[in-house]
């Protein structure tokens, strides 16, 4: 139990960090809004007196302007490895901007995420980032209303209230698909989640994409979804189906590196040598994927450009553009071992 | 662009859910506090009710008791993977007294965690759950005269004014090092953090661990520490000097898995032989160690206990105590093909 030894300073506040930067107050309001035509030499002198002075902004500007320079951001759940590479492009964008990001955990379950949403709007959050909501596109227009929101990992093109970032999911698949065609296989199947579930739809992009791929190579005949259960990271038994099947495909697409981790690493144990027997192709490359013992191939979404985009467009509807913005960002397939 | 074509509810209160369930507001009350003495048959007919009228306590019960049902999670960074179990352990008991958790993201830089930290307390968490912070005891001591907090992954056993949950490194470590020595290894080396940061002591008490073991067994001349820098799951170059060092240890304990996939996986792309020529233990039991692909033996911390213990040692002191506790959790060793 420490006694309070040490005298505390005076609060900072706009007006001492513009004193002390030799600025005017609308000057640091502009550079704390992030605003257009702030000059780089006019930030770092601003952010320099920040720093020092320890200010914060999220306080005084409430007073100010009403904003908290929070956002809150939704997450479908932790253990998805392609999450930290998002979330550090979020991290990122908001930083140099003077935002905060605080998360929720949804866990794919729309109770829970509605929840979660409403305590960010009782927070007087200023912006809302939803990542693979499971909400309806309805559901989110509501929200939309309420902030200014931007959707990672849903495609809803003609949403009109928010803006969405994402991979082009259908493209990346079939550019996937193809690569496993090209190597001469025929009974290419995909792993995928189950199909009652419209609201996740990145998942149904990249079942076109495959199919895609099928159709064009005159494969339609040969098209083969394997089913998962929605159990983040338990295995439910559909992989270990596939493997000991009499109809085990020479070659398997999956919907993540969930999947393709699981498989590989099944096959290993089973004495199924990949590629030769199996060929195998992930999605979303995670750092799993590229370890030497695994060698998966695997999609590349560009998370962190994913997350940096998002956040910019968050702040820029905060700033107040209504005109709504949806991004497809171009995946990128990475070659290892698996194929 | 949706019209509101439907119409809304009225708002459910407390008073209506404890109608509908057909108990008194106190009653309801408890519930929502998760006090003592409540029956499994009185919470299960309240949560009924709750869900039927889809009541938000987070709003109401403002008005009622100046509560949000919100506690602030701060974590160091999302990539360790030890992180996903202890929040799933966090959210499952917070869910279970109708709290919910909303996450920042500290980047292991104390100057990141203190402006969340004052964004939590501004929002008006009731409660702060830190994981593995890098402010030093004597900030902590001031934030939890502020509001209820609990630390993970800091160990301070003697603190007044906040509760620690924290596996026993120290032990975890001792019992790791142990199971090399006893194949015959003396050259057991650690892989651990930077000496200089002493706010993060988890991996010291892990050093702690080793040294105890190596003195017992007679080896304390054999001691010998190779120091990554501290840049999260970005190899820094010291696992690349290990393996390519003259001195090259048969042994080696890793104070987490994050250095002990990046040994195993650069060993084998050197053609290094392990277990035979090299042994490896690792911490965390992530759900990479356990892959057949990979193999890593690991101590596991049993991370969704030390969560579900943290969050209810929060909810006690937001019912009240005062009386701090500190927790150690035994871990496990999980041996696998890497020893």
């Amino acid at each position: 139990m420490s006694k309070s030894g040490t005298t505390t300073p005076a609060r900072a506040t706009i007006r001492t960090v513009a004193a002390d930067a030799g600025v005017s107050v609308a000057a640091v309001s502009k550079v704390l809004r992030n605003a257009y035509g702030v000059s780089d030499g006019l930030r770092d002198k601003v952010q320099k007196s920040i720093e020092k002075l320890d200010y914060r902004p999220s306080t005084a500007a409430r007073g100010m302007r009403g904003r908290t320079y929070t956002v809150g951001v939704l997450l479908v759940e932790l253990r998805n490895p392609f999450l930290p590479s998002v979330i550090d492009g979020v991290q990122r964008t908001l930083g140099k901007a003077n935002y905060k990001a605080l998360m929720g955990v949804g866990e794919a379950r729309a109770k829970i995420e509605q929840s979660l949403i409403d305590s960010m709007v009782d927070m007087r959050m200023d912006g809302l980032l939803l990542v693979a909501p499971r909400l309806s596109g309805d559901r989110l227009a509501r929200h939309a209303q309420r902030l200014p929101m931007v959707v990672i990992g849903h495609h809803e093109p003609t949403a009109a209230l928010f803006d969405t970032v994402n991979s082009d999911d259908r493209r990346g698949a079939r550019i996937a698909v193809e690569a496993l065609l090209t190597r001469g296989h025929k009974d290419v199947h995909m792993i995928s989640m189950p199909e009652e579930n419209a609201a996740q739809n990145v998942y149904r992009e990249r079942e076109y994409g495959y199919r895609d791929a099928m159709v064009a190579a005159g494969l339609a005949d040969r098209i083969r979804f394997w089913r998962q259960k929605e159990r983040f990271a338990q295995p439910d038994g559909t992989i270990d189906a596939l493997l000991e099947s009499p109809d085990r495909p020479p070659a398997v697409f999956c919907w993540s590196d969930i999947a393709a981790v699981e498989l590989i690493n099944k096959a290993a144990a089973r004495g199924i040598n990949v590629p030769e027997d199996l060929a195998i192709i992930g999605y979303d490359d995670t750092p799993t994927a590229a370890l030497p013992l695994i060698g998966l191939s695997s999609m590349d979404q560009h998370g962190t450009q994913i997350g940096e985009l998002a956040a910019a467009a968050l702040l820029s509807r905060i700033e107040g553009r209504t005109v709504p913005e949806h991004r497809l960002i171009e995946p990128g397939l990475i070659l290892r071992r698996s194929t």
